[in-house]
């Protein structure tokens, strides 16, 4: 059997609550089962929660119940109204959540939305989830970012910097290593014996052989020469507006962008709802719905929890899929 | 009845001549009709042609036959091999269209594909057909290329250059200066009494207050204002990820981009095959196919004609709206 699930509290003030109960009803019957990992008073008043000791127990009642790893929060919850004072609380959440992943107990770690603002303010030093648990899992900076539909992987390069600073920062060598952490995960977790990737150019009809910038000759073409050289199947640079159509998608398993518009723009338009943001690199799997804390409408009982099913069905399928190769994994 | 639409030859050696064939038997019977100016040896042999003497000839003979308005080519035509000796009735055949439809003879122009390796090996000193017809207008350097389909119209305020050399080049000013062509175009042409444009941030999530970029604070807000005092009906900086979901796009008739890429992926992710390029700011309406010669497949008979069909109807609309609000136009 597989294991359930982890899946973090995220701010409580957020939408998290609401959505994590929005997602037990989906997935009640189907499965993934998750463990809920917080204080079971901030979920909606008419969700059944079941306070379970260890995650031994969270499957058995998943189909009855949510199940939840208890821990308390410090201050009350008032939706919307988020309170620094339970920063601790959403932190360790996130830290528990990982530590059972990494110790086996969990198939793999979902987070709900955290505020970085009001982390920020209780001193969490990180610019985000991503990196934390590139620290807490011991790889910190190799962790990787996609986002994944039904209809599209992508991989940004350079992720949450401005557009300058992506064209002053990218190099061969962030290509080379996200193409191979990108391969390498595909290959483990989604299942793909023979990955394939597109790497997008930087400019306009990518650089159309120089005439409308160089970086495609002077560094992403050398880039993928080398992975080639290496074994990594990747092909490109390709022109960046003809990339995503029906006819193009067919020809890759994920597609290697240069910042995150690029990345970003196709995968929201062909399918804002199932997006959901996967980390790779790390030793476990992490997936969380490809959206924020939604203040201005927690508790009004109007979020859709349709990225968090998906990023918890994805979950389970990586897990799945990690568990499967596991002989062949060097841990 | 509303006048014919001019099609140029384009490169003969394209695959111009076999979509022409392939748009007028698609049109033949609802229009809009088009007089195509060119040699008529260059068209596909089993397709029937009838030489007419003027364009008042044209629309009565569209229905049974090509209306060609016939110029000599210099050289014979091979499909797939360019000839530079026929450059100038390639260029010739575009400046007679211009003409004809700045004296009202035509509705409008549409344009096959050029190839501008070849024309410039042959003398022509710009950059593109958009250039050269900004020139021929009267009007250089106030052309604004839109792409439009079915699904989504795009305008990129910077084009055909670097990434690095949009970021470098990109101003309040030309922001301005687009978004006012294209409300005007929407008015006139499209027929829009109230367009609305969505104005794109240039940096991932439009910034985020400066975290990203300061370009939104320092020059894309700004312009926004300046737009609103004048009464241009536009709003954002927009994030640019989240512009092109189906809730978003409705929410506005055209979406301004800050560079080629954020603009095209989109479009050609929704919609390959239906893409227009359509140019504004001219006194003429001109649309053309969004693709090139297709050397490659010219001859072949694999061509598909989508792309032009798509722009022929397109101009006609055009057309048939500017003659509609000709009384409010000072010419």
């Amino acid at each position: 059997m597989t294991s359930p699930l982890a899946l973090t509290m995220g701010d409580p003030a957020g939408i998290g609550p609401e959505i994590t109960v929005g997602a037990w009803r989906a997935l009640r019957e189907t499965g993934p089962a998750f463990v809920f990992l917080g204080d079971a008073s901030c979920l909606p008043d008419d969700a059944p929660v079941e306070i379970v000791e260890d995650v031994s127990g969270a499957a058995a009642c998943f189909s009855r119940a949510i199940p939840v790893l208890q821990s308390q929060l410090s201050a009350p919850v008032l939706p919307g109204s988020p309170d620094e004072a339970n920063a601790p609380a959403v932190i360790d959440s996130i830290a528990r959540a990982v530590g059972l992943a990494r110790a086996g107990a969990v198939g793999g770690v979902v987070t709900n939305p955290i505020s970085k603002a009001v982390l920020r303010k209780a001193g969490f030093p990180h610019p985000g989830h991503t990196e934390f648990l590139g620290e807490l899992c011991g790889v910190p900076g190799r962790e990787v970012m996609m986002l994944a539909s039904p209809m599209l992987r992508v991989v940004p390069v350079t992720v949450h910097v401005s557009l300058r600073e992506a064209l002053d920062t990218l190099t061969g060598e962030a290509i080379e290593a996200a193409a191979r952490v990108t391969t390498a995960a595909l290959r483990r977790d989604f299942g793909l014996p023979n990955p394939r990737l597109a790497i997008a150019g930087l400019n306009p009809h990518a650089g159309e052989s120089g005439l409308m910038g160089r970086e495609e000759i002077e560094m992403i073409a050398p880039a993928i020469a080398r992975l080639k050289a290496e074994g990594v199947d990747v092909f490109g640079p390709v022109p960046p507006d003809t990339m995503f159509t029906p006819a193009a998608r067919a020809r890759y398993d994920a597609a290697l962008c240069m910042y995150h518009d690029q990345a970003l723009i196709p995968l929201k338009t062909l399918d804002m709802e199932n997006g959901v943001n996967v980390t790779l690199g790390l030793p476990i799997v992490r997936t969380s719905p490809d959206h924020g804390t939604a203040f201005d409408i927690a508790g009004k009982g109007v979020a859709q929890a349709d990225s968090l099913i998906a990023a918890l069905r994805l979950a389970g399928t990586l897990a799945h899929n990690r568990a499967s190769s596991i002989q062949e994994r060097p841990e």
